[in-house]
């Protein structure tokens, strides 16, 4: 099979308006967008994307979990197809990027081949994904995860939201559950394109991050237990602070992630203070702390020696200290092969870039167990995502959909 | 005047009964008191208070902020009254002894001089200053400070509590607002019992404590405002993490408060951390750091001190950095006299004793700007105090009764 040519592009200005037309459904309160999973805004932004499926003269299969996958036929009834895709869900002050490139980016892959009249030897499906974001039900990536075997399909349809509606009912209410099994299709290979949700490309100016590895991910609640005393009366040695044993930890895990420089990262964003009263010393601290990197032993290795660290710490201090995992995933390595075909398609294209480690969990890293996988990435502004200021450029969207499509169809092969 | 003989003791088993009796009203819900100030709890205490203090053969004058004194006549008729007393009020989930001791220890030195027929040339007055927790009305040692002009009596009267309710309407509600203008009385000196709320008298095995001066406290409200971003996906080299911006600051503070050894103390008991999401990098911190002295200046050098580290760990960290004061008072010196009478007491007594800086507020903080003024300090079991478990013992009880006795009947000179 050919490489596709260099002047093989996507229609931008397209791909920017379907994008804007998708952004309509579910808006937020600030620009952005609130269109959670398996709410009336997902069954009307599903519909839309259903209408310009049929209209690429896609045929749309859905699965028992509302999983979408629009069909473009290949030359080959042997060949299985490849699939691109993301997620049309959003957090609930979300923007208007993160999900929907990857899908309407992947069909506009489709509506660019009709346009010229191009056939692939693959089949190639547009997928989306139910429930990417996990906002409304806990955890992210919850139907890819059954796809590729990492859930228990009951156990996701139990999951419930705020309001204890459970996942199974409100598909039913939205009438978006489908007849195919969860995971029966096979795959030859699947792309992503995502925004970045971090700096690194804007800020060494780069047009694509060609996405090798997934960060592995451990949590860590720790839970320092001193006790609780009057910040007045209680003299300097005689108190068995929490918050300063915590923020002693603090400084270790910084430290402890910086050794792994430049991949490894490590901070606690979850802080709780108890009493958390101004006149009494804390006498509990409980935070999470999250290592990640793309080698697990290097996960490890942070983990055992924050571990170490606070122990030590604590002991010093008079305080004792617990660990619990709060969560955790294993790295990811994406395929090799389709890694490769991200990069040769941004260079024969001309597009800037640099290799990539995703710092968040994405369908990808599920379906990676299941099938070749591989993420483009394009920059977004300031690296702000999950939020309503989400911001990318339409060069950027393009340059990231026109190396999909160069990804895709060297995968899936042209038909001269 | 001659000083009371070393044979002048206190009737402890009847102040541990009455101690018991008071601590039946406004029961807690694990073996202490909920006896909020102004509830029907605080009215039926007041009243149990006043019965004693009748039968007693006293008279009862009540201000219109509800501060009861109940006066044992003297034998001068222009003699001014030694004070004596704190309060009845407790915390939500408070002790039987932090300020009861104090009222109750005042009602058992006019009980006991009835007993023995002794006559003073001051008055002796028996005090109960409403409101001295300022857990449902902040702020804490409300009317003690409006008797002292700390407060305007208007600002002190609109005061509310969690549900909106006025501090002077619940007053009225519970029939304890009585005719005296508020700070109208003239004191020739105040004397307070107290358990200490620390651990060191009962560390050093020391029956009483000598209190010589009160802390001076400063509250800053420190804010560091960081960037959120993802866990993840942020590179080390580009975080602004306020919450180890905040772990450095929180070192600082315990370095500049141990540079002062050893009255000084400092820490933070309130932290709050923004979004406090485990996958989001801390974009702002809002922390309170209470420092302590009884000198001055020695809580200037602190919070200079604090403020330029903050500054600069901000700085070095790409975070913004802001205070705001959040409370403070200045220290307090009580009364040479008074305290050497307390301390006199203590040695003609043969308890154990020891200078000691109070480090929590006290009504006696406030009326020692408009009375010569000392306290008494009795240990408490592990320093525990505003807890249901605080626990004291009758022998701890009844010395520093003992003592209190004998520093009021001296300054009140007994008539032979």
């Amino acid at each position: 099979m050919a490489a596709p040519g260099e002047n093989l592009r996507i229609n931008g200005d397209r791909l920017w308006d379907s994008l804007m037309e998708m952004a309509k459904i579910g808006p937020g309160v600030a620009g952005g967008n609130n269109r959670q999973t398996l709410t009336d805004a997902d069954a009307e932004g599903r519909a839309l994307f259903q209408s310009w499926c049929d209209a690429a003269g896609c045929s749309m299969g859905v699965d028992s979990l509302g999983n979408m996958f629009a069909r473009r036929e290949g030359t080959d009834p042997d060949a299985l197809p490849v699939y691109v895709g993301s997620h049309l869900d959003t957090q609930p002050t979300g923007g208007k990027y993160d999900g929907i490139l990857g899908v309407l980016g992947g069909l506009e892959i489709v509506r660019s081949l009709n346009d010229l009249g191009i056939k692939t030897r693959h089949p190639i499906v547009v997928t989306n994904w139910t429930n990417e974001e996990g906002t409304r039900f806990a955890p992210a990536m919850l139907a890819s995860g059954v796809f590729a075997g990492v859930h228990d399909q009951d156990w996701a349809e139990d999951r419930t939201d705020a309001e204890g509606k459970r996942f199974g009912d409100e598909l039913d209410r939205i009438g978006w559950r489908g007849d195919e099994a969860v995971g029966a299709r096979k795959m030859h290979a699947f792309f992503e394109l995502h925004i970045e949700q971090g700096p690194i490309l804007e800020a060494e100016g780069k047009d694509i991050g060609v996405v090798t590895h997934g960060q592995g991910l451990n949590w860590t609640q720790v839970t320092i237990t001193g006790k609780d005393s009057h910040t007045g009366s209680t003299p300097m040695p005689m108190r068995r602070n929490a918050g300063l044993a915590m923020a002693r930890v603090l400084e270790k895990v910084e430290e402890i992630a910086l050794s792994h420089a430049p991949d490894a990262v490590g901070a606690a964003g979850h802080i709780d203070i108890y009493p958390n009263s101004r006149n009494v010393i804390p006498g509990k601290a409980v935070f999470t702390v999250d290592f990640r990197s793309p080698q697990l032993e290097v996960i490890e290795d942070m983990v055992t020696r924050m571990k170490a660290a606070a122990t030590k710490i604590g002991k010093d201090m008079g305080c004792e200290v617990e660990f619990e995992k709060a969560g955790g995933f294993d790295p990811v390595e994406f395929d090799k092969d389709c890694v490769a075909a991200v990069r040769s398609a941004a260079e024969r294209l001309g597009y800037s870039h640099r290799d990539l480690v995703s710092g968040a969990g994405h369908d990808a890293c599920w379906i990676n167990r299941v099938a070749p996988t591989a993420m483009v990435m394009c920059p977004c502004v300031d690296g702000l995502s999950h939020n309503e200021a989400e911001e990318i450029s339409k060069d950027w969207a393009t340059a990231g959909a026109d190396v999909l499509m160069h990804a895709v169809v060297e995968t899936a092969g042209i038909v001269e």
